[in-house]
């Protein structure tokens, strides 16, 4: 066991995002490394940081926290105080939550100093609700022959059960390249060709974020179409796609985002999530159904025994429904029961039986 | 129009989770106002905050910024610079993002300045992977008549897709009560009663964490039955529910919330979201199954017009299925794929059709 500190301190969201207590870590620190890979931060930024705590920063690239697992910071915390400044909030990047891991088996203590991070700073700055949003996604530059559906997907899901989206935008600080609002939304919209699951549509509801944390902030909201053409200026940016509204968040996203109108055109038609209601009514129709069910006179051409075997069948599906259902597969149950209203409904377009369905004059 | 501004500065999370902007920002205000009823804290958080910043503030209750809609506040801001301290990042609760609205409405200039916020650093606390966060909850206590089913049924649906969910403690600031880990579990727990969906069950991986951004956090995650009777000590106290684990998530956990170790059983058995390949090989059987269809010599003794009318009904049933997928309704989908399922299947029990589904021997 060592006796050296690996210390995470966060700056938070922009240019004095680092807390009291951030910047009493890093003046009291052996070494203060930082890294501005995992989110755009500007020179100027880390230089006023520098100042403030009257320390020098080492940076570290990508390449020394992912390919070399930060060998050189783990070596100068084995017996030393280390901080490593990080954008936002630690630990919001799987490199850092490694380096932790790494830093603990060596028997190096860790610790964290929170700041602010863009996944509340963007719902806040919407004015949306932050537990009304679903998972969250990267928009990342396509590869020459491969593009990723994640984030579309991930809006889908949401939006489907009335969530809210935060989609990140890449940033490749090798190549000095931090995606545009612009950029991400004509990206999604032409993936809309291959989902066509009616979700990046020019009429879409979409906010561009562009530099919270700092005094020029903007944020924009409107129709897919006219956010396209809205410029954000200087990254980072990112997006907000809301889900249902409560009157507050739409009155907010008026407010806070300069939304002109919201058209009740937003909701989504998809629908892959079973609501449990839906399924209790089909089983409970199909229970009235073998309650009423006879057979008619016409039935009498038939075996009577392959319409047994065929109202057996019926009544082991539906049972079959109830079972997945108790055991949380609805999808299963779901399956089960309209396969066996199928039979019954087989029965009787052959007068065979005679029955109504719930509802059915 | 006044010149006045409102300014809500978060303080974030534990004793020093002030920014060195908010810290300014504190001390440039004419007047500061503070609410800590949105977060459990401590008085003394609020006199070292004092003291760090050399100011007097002034407390706002609930009823204040609730039922009096911030009257006092927003007077103040009219023609003065003011400051609304409160926990964490700012526009977590929907009072303060109705306070803001009502001052822009006025007139009254606004901005925020970020500082942590729960949903980061507890996500980052555990090391589980903050993009993988479905919606989150909060648990409250219940009423004489009431228990809210929200948070069990958030988690569900999180788990069903192999997210993580972030579940807040109730705080009731005018009864001095906060929600601990273990009053948590236990209700959710007794809501397995009456869900019966596997959720809360003895062998739940969960964690719980208490007072993070105080030096004196703690984080421990293991089954619920141990869990529960974990103690977590001083409030404010969370709890997390994992999803599925990328490999890292799980040895972060293991390093980070002194999980013994993770059983490959903590997946949810729960299912009611509809998979769309799966979807597709329900259409391509039957499809198949059309191509193939032939009439047995029985199906003579049946009036040919009944037979060709079940067989039109299926096929129409299978076109409503791809128009619905084609729409986005996957529920509605399934269920017309499966009840022309159904309708052939009654047709081969009754001897009148002969074919094989998709892999039938």
């Amino acid at each position: 066991m060592g006796e050296g500190e690996l210390i995470f301190v966060g700056f938070g969201l922009g240019d004095s995002g680092l807390t009291v207590k951030g910047l009493e870590t890093v003046k009291n620190a052996d070494k203060v490394y930082v890294e501005t890979y995992t989110n755009y931060t500007p020179d100027w930024v880390i230089e006023e940081l520098e100042k403030l705590s009257g320390r020098r920063f080492e940076r570290v690239s990508r390449k020394e926290l992912e390919e070399l697992g930060g060998a050189a910071l783990l070596e100068a915390a084995s017996d030393s105080k280390v901080v490593l400044l990080v954008p936002g909030d630690p630990f919001m990047a799987t490199t850092h939550i490694a380096l932790r891991i790494e830093a603990e088996k060596k028997g190096i203590k860790t610790r964290a100093v929170n700041s602010s991070s863009i996944v509340a700073a963007a719902a806040g700055a919407c004015g949306l609700q932050i537990y009304k949003f679903g998972e969250s996604a990267t928009v990342v530059f396509p590869d020459s022959d491969t593009v990723s559906m994640k984030p579309y997907d991930t809006v889908l899901k949401n939006l489907e059960r009335g969530l809210h989206t935060l989609l990140l935008l890449d940033y490749r600080a090798e190549e000095n390249r931090a995606m545009t609002v612009n950029y991400a939304l004509r990206l999604l919209r032409s993936l809309e060709k291959i989902r066509g699951m009616q979700v990046f549509i020019d009429d879409r509801l979409v906010v561009g974020l562009a530099r919270l944390g700092y005094d020029n902030y903007k944020v924009k909201g409107g129709s897919l179409k006219d956010i396209l053409n809205e410029d954000f200026g200087e990254p980072p940016h990112c997006i907000v796609i809301p889900g249902s509204l409560h009157f507050v968040e739409a009155e907010a996203l008026k407010v806070l985002a300069d939304v002109k109108e919201i058209s009740p055109r937003e909701e989504i038609n998809a629908r892959s999530y079973i609501p449990l209601d839906r399924l209790n009514r089909y089983i409970s129709g199909v229970e009235k159904v073998f309650r009423d069910i006879r057979l008619l006179e016409s039935s009498r051409l038939v075996d009577r025994g392959d319409i047994d075997k065929a109202l057996d069948w019926a009544r082991s599906y539906y049972e079959d429904s109830q079972a997945f259902r108790d055991r949380g597969d609805l999808v299963s149950s779901l399956v089960a029961v309209a396969y066996c209203e199928g039979i019954l409904e087989g029965l009787r377009l052959l007068n065979l039986v005679e029955f109504k369905w719930e509802g059915e004059v």
